[in-house]
């Protein structure tokens, strides 16, 4: 079932119109009492809650992709919930196999807060496909073949389980959430500098102690001051300014994931 | 003197609040008599002029330079009014020199009305700088300092013609509107396609009759029937989808520009 998550910010094509629909679905905004007040993405948490949940009931959707765009260079991004299945992982590695032009990264995108805030959380298996870089307002023909065949990916892989696919184990490199590195701000919060030119487009590149990350207006040079290599996501993400969020760091793990057993059951998915 | 164009626009990450700025310097605008109802970018186009013409008067400034972006593979484009001036002419012919590795090209900027509906139209004599590519609501570091560079270029041009110098004729090309190409449509005027990926950051590129312009959403490719090559501009541009305009074509020609001689008088160029 496709579903545009928030016609009105694509009506007047922004991100959102009140409140980041990408950070409504935590319990909390889901499970509270409507009010004639409540901000419009709010309500429309509800609805999507609702529509493909409720979010952590038996009746929550087995899956759910929710497709994303950035105007970082971070080409093709699976990203992770932050408490992700087996299913899932599985799921990437076809993503990988079936796509190797695309060079598919998988990122676990942990937030602050423990519980995930995503669309895909609502569902019982979820995974958010972002994709860039595309400017805000822009459709581009690379971007949106990309999304397609990823989508299509997702839907024959899905397919093979319910039709009791096994799939075997294997290892996988992910990168996953360190921290978030917040643009140089004036006293009065206005930005001092921007991503610098070195750094730019660099996502997924490895960042090592004494980079230059920042180039103030001043001419300064700001340098990466950590004590190990790290690798950027998200850098000069239009949405993230508000956030005052320059981009991500990630550290890249091989994790090791068990074989996916055949559905032996004769209930299959439901998207 | 410095001024930001739309305040209001700025705050809010958006092109404009109610009516396009950079449409609205008309003489119809500028002139038709101040109501409640308003829209802010007509009453603000108004207040520009007031701050730096009124256009086509003896006290409007003698230079202007609008700074401008766009999300299309534009480079550093300089945009000419329609009625430019030979002082202009020698102003982008400098830049062009001094800025070597940006390439510059020079484009012609002709509406479909005869009047200039720009900012810089309000002074006697402007340029519009358009560098690109850089998404909405992003400052990317090598934009940005390719228009610091080429600000200051013009700042020294306008130094050196205030200090009595002269300028020598030359030949330089230039792009000249030919005509703009929408987006294909449905029936209900939503998208039925996106630019080609052949045709995609391939501005000021020659398009040839027979080329691909558009990927249509079932998949069948739109080419360009044209019967001779043209330049298209401004592919992709965010802030056109709203015109339904694709690209612009131009036609590439070489203009003979005299020499500029130097200034006799006492009088300077007021910016």
């Amino acid at each position: 079932m496709p579903v545009l998550a928030n016609p009105e910010a694509v009506a007047t094509c922004c991100r959102y119109i009140d409140y980041d629909l990408n950070r409504a679905f935590t319990s909390t905004i889901l499970n509270s009492k409507a009010t004639p007040d409540d901000p419009y993405e709010v309500r429309r948490a509800r609805e999507l809650n609702q529509l493909v949940g409720p979010k952590s009931s038996d009746q929550a959707f087995d899956f759910l992709l929710d497709l994303h765009n950035t105007t970082a260079n971070m080409g093709a991004c699976l990203i992770l919930e932050s408490s992700y299945s087996i299913f899932t992982l599985h799921l990437c590695h076809y993503l990988k196999l079936q796509n190797p032009d695309l060079s598919c990264c998988v990122f676990q995108y942990l937030f602050s807060r423990k519980e995930s805030l995503g669309l895909d959380s609502v569902a019982k298996n979820g995974l958010t496909l972002e994709l860039g870089p595309q400017p805000q307002g822009v459709l581009r023909a690379d971007i949106y073949s990309q999304m397609r065949a990823l989508v299509i990916s997702a839907m024959d892989f899905i397919e093979l389980f319910n039709q009791g696919t096994a799939f075997p184990a294997f290892d996988m490199e992910i990168y996953k959430t360190l921290d978030r590195v917040n643009f140089p701000l004036t006293e009065d919060g206005a930005l001092a500098g921007t991503i610098h030119p070195q750094l730019q487009d660099q996502d997924l590149e490895p960042l090592k102690p004494g980079a230059p990350i920042f180039k103030l207006f001043n001419g300064e040079d700001v340098l990466y001051e950590g004590d190990s290599t790290v690798f950027p996501l998200f850098i000069n993400e239009a949405a993230y300014y508000e956030k005052h969020l320059a981009f991500m760091k990630s550290e890249k793990i091989t994790i090791s994931v068990p074989a996916l057993s055949a559905l032996t059951s004769a209930s299959t998915l439901a998207l």
